[in-house]
């Protein structure tokens, strides 16, 4: 079943960092890349357009979300959630597993799947792993996820082991329920702060074959240090003609030194949800817009940013905005965070095809305003 | 003082709709024209590119709101509300009053000025004929508006001849302030609901000498039909070869209503303000998008439009975006109420030109849905 998705064209001779691009039924994506998050069919604050300007080649939608409201067999009815969202280009979806785990204080999960509530309503739903991915088919994704069990941290061996097994034999479950749709479908690496673990898990969703691999589990609280080393732990071991998808990850720093360890895919609301928190990412360090120093600071966000909000807005009224709670400062706030992302994974790739990976790693960091 | 900024195009035969244009510091606009509402520097949830696309020709910035946050003085440092909202076409300013008699429930009218306090911090402030000018002249509004005074509905006559008379002396205190700016300065004809003062307020401000009139003090409660009996009242009064705005009006019926008696010139936040709360203005009536018909609705919200929400999306997913709360759904919901405004208008420009306008409001009548 696994199909030829990754096309690497470049690898750096003095890190893991690469250069590539997956192809899915929506077309083709350049890695390493930065998925914007639309959780309930939309990136929150900016149309389709907006993505498309600003550089996004590939969204993630949350399968848990969507199968609360509208549920996916309206958005399947009404044409897939490309159609529903006016999303022309591809569309990752999650498992929902994250979600169930994060949302709910009572999820009880069992060998066959997760039990939880609704948090809209209250009402007892249910995923296993074949609905897990009969949902994300009728979404119409074009890269699906395995349901996963998701290990708190800190947990014991024992603790991560148990889930990291189940998650295993639910992986297995997903693909063999999966319909020959020409929809991907990614394992996931559990395994807590444990290589062990984390190699075991290689070793078995890498049996099962998977179009991709992601790792799972990490920035849930462990120092920083420990993901990065899960990242060295894991991502070696992993077939390198397949694609590396982080999840939920992260700051820009946590992207440049994911690109560094390998990886090809991220995603994370932080731009998105920053941007609404009136917090700007620039090229010399953050932004909080709000603070009074902005009040009458005419230039724009970053002088070196080409964001539709950089070339037509000053600080200062990005500062009146977010202080008069209008709509429209979540609109350019989040375009510009969302571009910054874009812009940074688009800054790495061009390093890489030149073999200037680290180089570009150690200006990045140089270029920060202490 | 007076400058001919006002060129008739052609008029009615069985009315007195009239197809004209206004040239302003900023450019022309073509009436009778809807001016989206600004009032904090923004129209709530669109950008200014979506503005232009939507048909816009001029906006309404909020002197009152302006003043408050951030300040028309900043404002004029960073080089005028154009610039610092990133709108290049022509902007009106209210004078302040309307907004301090309606929020404030103790603003404390004096011959001077009306004493107020911040509904942000409850600071103590003033705004005087004089200030207010001044005000308008820092934000670099193409159209000013005087100082007036608001009559409540039901006032007695003596109430609104003692508001209306005050109205009258603040109005000659603008324009002496005025400063040769280019800026233009339109009068309010107040009254109340009593024509005798109507008229008396046209001869007075006439005698003054504005660019345009205004009038004021309608959509305040009174019975659709006494406002509609104040326009015939005072509108054929007024200068044939100068603009006139009905302030703070209204639904596309009122709108229609408003043109057919001569008026050239709307304002209102009901489209942007609908928008927010799913309320649609369709060519066959209102649309409450979270009603459970909508649900699996496929079309868009309006089949014979052709704003970007309606060329893109459907109603299940508008409504959707609406349940969810997403940031998107106002800015779809914005953009296409403000284009049916703005389409309504182009649409009655058009059937003026052709003097078929007693038709179209036939027709207009016609299309709606019991």
């Amino acid at each position: 079943m696994k199909k030829d998705i990754f096309t690497q064209q470049t690898s750096s001779t003095d890190c893991r960092a690469r250069r590539g691009q997956v192809t899915t039924r929506h077309g083709t994506f350049q890695t390493p890349v930065f998925m914007p998050v639309g959780t309930q069919a939309s990136v929150k604050a900016v149309t389709p357009e907006n993505l498309v300007e600003l550089g996004a080649e590939i969204i993630l939608g949350n399968t848990y979300h969507l199968f609360l409201r509208p549920g996916h067999a309206l958005i399947e009815t009404l044409g897939g959630l490309h159609s529903f969202m006016h999303w022309e280009r591809p569309i990752l979806t999650d498992s929902g597993g994250f979600q169930i785990f994060s949302l709910q204080e009572l999820a009880t999960i069992t060998e066959e799947g997760a039990a939880f509530r609704s948090h809209l309503d209250g009402s007892r739903l249910f995923l296993s792993p074949e609905s897990a991915v009969a949902v994300q088919e009728a979404l119409g994704a074009d890269i699906m996820m395995v349901l996963d069990t998701c290990i708190p941290y800190p947990a014991d061996h024992e603790e991560a082991a148990r889930a990291t097994a189940l998650t295993g034999r639910w992986a297995k479950r997903c693909r063999q329920a999966q319909q020959p749709t020409g929809q991907l479908l990614f394992g996931i690496i559990q395994g807590g702060i444990y290589p062990d673990l984390r190699r075991e898990a290689v070793s078995e969703l890498v049996d099962i074959g998977f179009d991709g691999y992601a790792i799972g589990g990490l920035s849930v609280g462990e120092p920083k240090e420990l993901m990065l080393a899960m990242l060295e732990e894991t991502v070696p071991h992993l077939p390198a003609d397949q694609p590396v998808y982080l999840m939920g990850v992260g700051t820009p720093e946590d992207l440049v030194e994911g690109v560094y360890r390998g990886v090809d895919m991220f995603d994370c609301v932080m731009p998105t949800r920053n941007a609404r928190n009136g917090m700007l990412f620039t090229s010399q360090g953050r932004i909080v817009i709000k603070n009074a120093r902005y009040r009458e600071d005419q230039r724009p966000l970053d002088e070196s940013c080409t964001c539709y909000t950089c070339r037509n807005y000053s600080r200062a009224y990005l500062r009146h905005l977010f202080q008069s709670h209008e709509i429209l400062a979540y609109q350019l706030n989040s375009i510009h965070n969302l571009h910054y992302y874009c812009a940074l994974m688009a800054q790495m790739r061009t390093a890489i095809e030149t073999d200037r990976f680290s180089q570009f790693r150690k200006e990045f960091y140089e270029n920060r305003l202490p």
